[in-house]
């Protein structure tokens, strides 16, 4: 198994990937032509992101999403945590946690001072194993607009 | 009462506004330095995103600010909304009311299809302010790393 910075060719199979977590959280639902036209665009722009993919030979079994956007009150860059998913049936063999430590470095490398994701208030396993690699609740909640 | 897109002489005085939010926010604390290298880099580069000021004459009064990335879920561009204060001294006047709005349009026009904001979860106030304005409860809760 090994990480990646994924490029244009990955697009197929990270979008398979994005379906199935999409299919597990509560606010989003898959939409394979929309997940394809935004990794698209993260892939093509080395500012707006940076995309790992997890390969086993050469099929893909996990990703995560690094956004780049800049924080008032750090003063610098920061990242926003996104698509983080391992597929079922590659789970427990840790390709999550090297993901998440491979984003969090690149995230660092990349200049930025923090790094904030939004999970599903009643997936405590997810919460578990952000805490395990440092996350902490935020006192802050997430309101959200649709611009249809 | 006038709402223009912030530009780089708006700095100190938009500095100033965040020194008087990040005074009251739990999770932040005023840092003049930070605030003024955030405010620069973001109006220096409109694909990072657009800074609203709300001015009385040549006075800041309020200000907001739409940062922008892409979501692999919609495929399209969406904005992080931020920064969202009206000085004390010029609240019950409806300024916040006319930044959020314009910065709703400024985010359709520049092709977003999704608003989210984080707010402070016992900010009754600021919950009600956003949902008057169409903004619902995600079910999601953010989780934050500090890279010092």
């Amino acid at each position: 198994m090994r990480i990646t910075t994924a490029t244009l060719p990955d697009v197929p199979s990270l979008s398979t990937l994005l379906s199935e977590l999409f299919s597990q959280e509560a606010e989003f639902a898959p939409n394979d032509d929309a997940q394809r036209r935004g990794l698209v665009r993260i892939i093509s722009d080395p500012d707006v992101g940076i995309i790992l993919v997890a390969k086993d030979g050469d099929r893909a079994v996990g990703m995560v999403n690094i956004l780049f956007t800049i924080s008032t009150a750090l003063g610098e860059r920061v990242a926003i945590l996104e698509d983080m998913i391992v597929s079922a049936r590659a789970r427990g063999a840790g390709i999550g946690s090297r993901l998440l430590e491979q984003a969090i470095a690149a995230a660092r490398d990349a200049g930025c001072k923090r790094v904030t994701l939004l999970t599903d208030r009643t997936n405590d396993s997810a919460q578990r194993f952000y805490a395990r690699h440092g996350f902490v609740p935020s006192g802050m909640i997430p309101l959200r607009l649709a611009l249809p």
